[in-house]
């Protein structure tokens, strides 16, 4: 199945537009539990309520050897019917990119991945080659630094432009498969509005809301498509370390639904 | 020993600028040998012609489990006196970014490591404050798509500028530690020659040449500062795949000996 229709499948079914950010904190989970194990129990206790898990893999690179294995382990668990994010935001050279993808997509088995613009096409289309998975291009960043150099703002004809603008403009050019998508912050509802408007049906993939702060209510009137789908909306710690004792599953579940029914009582409130 | 300190000591000891980039590739190297027993060749067979070696994260991690575990060997096994470039590309939030500066600095020990900069400031903060260490800012890349973004052109104040400058403009602001460095492709010898100019003092860390076709006379002459050093020249594929044969360490020894002596002939060559 290609990603997008796996994406919509997912989160009609769950009725969700939650994507849960695994990216476990051996400071932060409970004494004694192993990351795969803490994984475990989160998956359990809330895919009935998200479409997506994300795993930011320097969460896991920073676990030495066992990392890896850790984030196969944890993909593999994840049920067939909920897209997996591989939150690796690459970028490299050809050759190189293309290494990338083959650890990504072939070895891992991610159904998404997320890659840096910087380096240009030849660094992505490695990715887009794999036709039924799914690329997010981070266009505007949910962090403080997304100023320094994505709003660099430049002539473009008559008009002012800015690089995150560019950035979305080339990928939707880049788009010959339909699998490309934006990552754009909860942190700019406003720029999150001009991309909407400009691509109408791409899938967002939007972090930033919960302990960076970005405005629920504007991240989810701004980010659907017309039908109220296609955005992505990641939260990570605020649900995962929930509770740091052993209620943290049930905990998680708790906090997911919460921000699940949240979204939706504004995809369905009238404009 | 600071980083800058011990390029320098490198690349006097062995009178080279050369990097050797061990990017292994399983369908390239002699059948039967794993790459840990080629990587460890190519070391033993090349460590007294080189400044550095630079490992590009993604032929390790597309070797799965096992990548990681060969990383940190190879790393462990390179002499202590030639200098270590992790070459990641990095670019996350803070405390994402903070993760991945652990697993490259202080799981993997590297001496120095290659970042992206899209996220800005606080996705290349948590990599500076390890002060011993180098972090070469992505700023002119080597690859066709280099253009996509980079060159963007933009009004800065009267003048007319990039965005690659403006990267190596922030980049040198930041450099409280004196622990940063650009990356500048070989192929964009013209913009080399105007980021050397106004940085004279920065280390360069310039990949290209070779495979990918940069001119080696303008590069050095461009490259290196004031007294003839801090550029660390890059040449991957066309050293340790010289031969695919039993002799392919023999031969990556000729090819970099080579390369060492011609950038060393453009070195003292009179302007």
């Amino acid at each position: 199945m290609i990603f997008v229709e796996k994406l919509l499948n997912a989160s009609r079914q769950n009725n969700s537009l939650v994507c849960i950010g695994l990216d476990p904190d051996l400071k932060l989970i409970p004494y004694g539990l192993n990351i795969f194990d803490f994984n475990k129990a989160i998956i359990d206790s809330t895919n009935d309520l998200v479409c997506a898990y994300k795993l930011n893999f320097a969460f896991y690179e920073t676990l030495g050897v066992e990392g890896f294995d850790v984030l196969k382990r944890t993909v593999d668990y994840i049920p067939n019917d909920i897209l997996t994010i591989g939150d690796a935001k690459r970028g490299d050279i050809g050759n190189t990119a293309k290494a990338y993808a083959d650890a990504i997509f072939s070895k891992l088995n991610f159904d998404a991945t997320t890659v840096n613009p910087y380096l240009g096409f030849d660094s992505i289309e490695p990715f887009i080659q794999y036709k039924d998975r799914g690329v997010f291009i981070l266009c505007r960043t949910s962090n403080p630094g997304s100023d320094d150099f994505q709003s660099l703002s430049y002539q473009n004809g008559s008009q002012n432009s800015y690089l995150f603008d560019l950035v979305a403009t080339k990928a939707s050019r880049w788009d010959k498969y339909g699998n490309i998508g934006l990552v754009i912050g909860a942190t700019y509802p406003q720029e999150l509005n001009t991309i909407r408007e400009r691509f109408p049906s791409m899938p967002f993939l939007i972090p930033g809301i919960g302990a960076q702060g970005g405005d629920l209510e504007k991240v989810v009137l701004y980010g659907v498509d017309a039908n109220g789908e296609k955005a992505i909306i990641n939260s990570s710690r605020q649900i995962i370390f929930a509770s740091k004792g052993s209620g943290f599953a049930s905990a998680a579940r708790k906090v997911a639904t919460e921000l699940r029914d949240r979204i939706n009582y504004y995809r369905k409130k009238p404009i």
